[in-house]
């Protein structure tokens, strides 16, 4: 756990400072960032070096937002809007979770995918099934990677196929699963998720934030995402003076000690906006899934201007790509729709906000992740880019902000020289 | 030349048709489709045939807009607007075709590329350098890919360093690079290229459209992509009642004798869209350059409304992909944007439309191509889905229709094992 990496080393500080150290030495200690060196501290002197030469060495992607039992399906009813592709798509698709030995294959490729890919962190969605999550979390620890986990609960307004008989068998079933698995695994955590507003009465929310309450866990669930989609919680909740304060009627919406995500945010209007921003809530933006839903553009600007917290989501199913690098550059093209055709005060993401975004912005959420500031926890991802978009050996030379914006564009996973999560190295 | 092809053929007749036929026959003669058969014909019982299984076979796909020289820095420059970007990245880079010796090696990967693509046919803007232009139609005609090449035409408002210095002299390098390459290849032809109305004085304009006459070629050009450059062509032009009708006085926008190739039209309003129309030109839609560049979303919906001719365009460098199955994916994509944030009477676009812009929308431009409709020039693509985010034998069997849709979202160069232009095997 005590080692010394080299190479071009890459990361955001702030939203707008990138950090570049060429040719640089990165260390690891106890699993800890000891921060960037152009030459080796005395102190490290010893610590056994990886040399990686002209590669880039940047942290770990954080996933916000994934269903990982969607992951079998991706690409596909992507001419449906959210609630038809829900009822259509995703309910009949998550009902076979009740099947472990299917649940056994579909997640085995799910984590497999996930493992070898740019992400170290993510926090995941699996289906109302106990036994399924379970599995789904015992194969997640294997890989080494630091994961939450969250079994869906619905007990209204679902499918037939997918909904649970009661708020009192939800509660249940969703205590049982939290002590079966809390303190049971290193890397993977439970995380309270209700599905959405729509999927869950008001005992069964009341009842989550027992559970909350009780294993101090953190909540993650969507927000904001379609117009349909927040007429109904209107309807639901005609009193509530947003979709945000629903949930934070029952607690489950962000504060002190209940930390949370919520994806989307694409319709978040004054209200809930102040109220992502005074709780502290972090957004999940999710720009593919919100293209390929016909949802519209997050105003990720605004947020961002508002000091609301945000990573990158990448949504799977309703995102087709698993890739936060991709997530990276659909943030940054939806970004540029959203200023020309929505709100010329908002200007769009460069290329390094998004870095930032998938990096630091998110990786917060889960501690001190997405840096290599001293202190930070060490993980970081090796990319060999000599193939990435580069046709020849160039006249011109160049520079790691260039190389790095080429790796946002055309990343893919067999570029991935090393993978350090807290200083484990896993591939 | 006379050949059969057995797998699962998949084909738009319509914007609306796609034609399915599993494990069927596709038949070759001259270069020519004879159509599709569940079972071989009589008479074309003996032609060898090649069994492609469970693979996907398609019309080869058409790139109707990209820029060969600038697909070295494809992912660079991207926080820019169309007017910077040409003057701190584009102009710069095309300045070295300059040199041969680099014109050569650029080209030579540039060519390399689109040949192990799912392209068949692309419309190429090359630079204002004659030899490079002919270098680069050398390399392309050697791939047996079927491609229109520009020498680019710009002698005024450019860079110091790549205009041309009068208009006498562009119009005597064009004239002899035209006697140069018509007639002297068998699937490489040139196509008279301004490069945009502000860059080619009158006098320019005028013996473009003499040379365009004499030689019966065709035109492309680039065409209301972004605001401030529709401004300016108003400043230069204040008389004309659009940018297309600037070209079109000029006789460089369609009708009968000049076919025309127009990129972009994001902002073409009623009277432009009128002559579009009218004239019968081609809209090359290029919708990750439009993102990319901050320019807008082009109204394909209203113009397939209309019947205005469209195909799609990678406009390689300012989209950094070169595919054109990403291209169908981005025009979905942006389409569903366009429609959520601008204009709900227009319908997002379907897998199916789009791949019928990435085939027959597109390849009509070139003859009877982009269909396997008797008659129509045998272009084909055969497809290894197998790989494409198929994590493992589903017990949904997916229709080929489904797989469709995975290949525009998924796909790679990779899982192309087979490509067939004109009948000729290339890959």
């Amino acid at each position: 756990m005590n080692f010394v990496l080299k190479g071009n080393i890459c990361y955001s500080k702030t939203l707008q400072e990138l950090e570049i150290k060429e040719n640089s030495y990165l260390i690891c200690e106890g699993g800890i960032s000891k921060g960037v060196f152009s030459k080796i501290p005395d102190k490290y002197i010893g610590l056994p070096v990886t040399d990686y030469s002209d590669n880039i060495i940047i942290p770990g992607l954080c996933d916000l937002h994934i269903h990982a039992p969607q992951y079998t399906f991706r690409g596909l009813g992507m001419n449906l809007q959210l609630l038809d592709w829900l009822n259509t798509h995703t309910f009949v698709e998550e009902s076979r979770y009740d099947d472990l030995d299917y649940a056994d294959k579909a997640y085995s490729a799910f984590v497999e995918d996930l493992k070898l890919s740019a992400v170290t962190r993510a926090s995941i969605f699996a289906t109302l099934h106990t036994s399924a999550t379970i599995l789904l979390m015992e194969k997640l620890e294997k890989t080494g990677l630091i994961t939450m986990v969250g079994k869906v609960n619905m007990d209204r307004n679902s499918s037939d196929i997918l909904c649970e008989e009661s708020p009192q068998k939800s509660y249940e079933n969703t205590k049982k699963w939290i002590e079966e698995v809390i303190g049971k695994f290193k890397n993977t955590t439970p995380i309270i998720t209700p599905r959405f507003i729509p999927t869950c009465t008001d005992e069964l929310l009341t009842k989550l934030k027992e559970l909350q309450k009780t294993y101090k866990l953190p909540v993650q669930s969507h927000l904001s995402e379609s117009k349909k989609e927040i007429e109904w919680v209107k309807e639901l909740y005609p009193d509530s003076e947003s979709y945000g304060d629903a949930y934070n009627q029952f607690g489950l919406f962000g504060g002190k000690d209940t930390p949370t995500i919520m994806a989307h945010c694409v319709w978040s209007k004054d209200s809930e906006e102040d109220l992502l921003k005074n709780q502290d809530v972090y957004v999940a933006h999710c720009p593919q899934s919100n293209t390929n839903l016909s949802s519209g553009i997050a105003p990720i600007r605004r947020f961002l201007k508002r000091g609301i917290h945000i990573g990158l989501g990448s949504d799977v199913a309703a995102g087709c790509h698993t890739s936060i690098f991709r997530a990276m550059s659909d943030a940054i093209q939806v970004s540029k729709l959203y200023w020309r055709l929505v709100d010329q005060e908002d200007e769009p993401l460069t290329e390094n906000e998004a870095f930032y975004l998938g990096t630091l912005g998110g990786g917060s959420f889960f501690g001190k992740v997405g840096s290599f500031d001293e202190g930070y926890e060490f993980d970081a991802i090796v990319i060999d880019d000599s193939s990435l978009a580069t046709p020849y050996k160039s006249p011109q030379k160049l520079t790691i902000e260039d190389r790095l914006a080429k790796i946002i564009y055309f990343h893919n996973d067999n570029s991935i020289r090393g993978k350090y999560v807290r200083g484990n190295k896993i591939i």
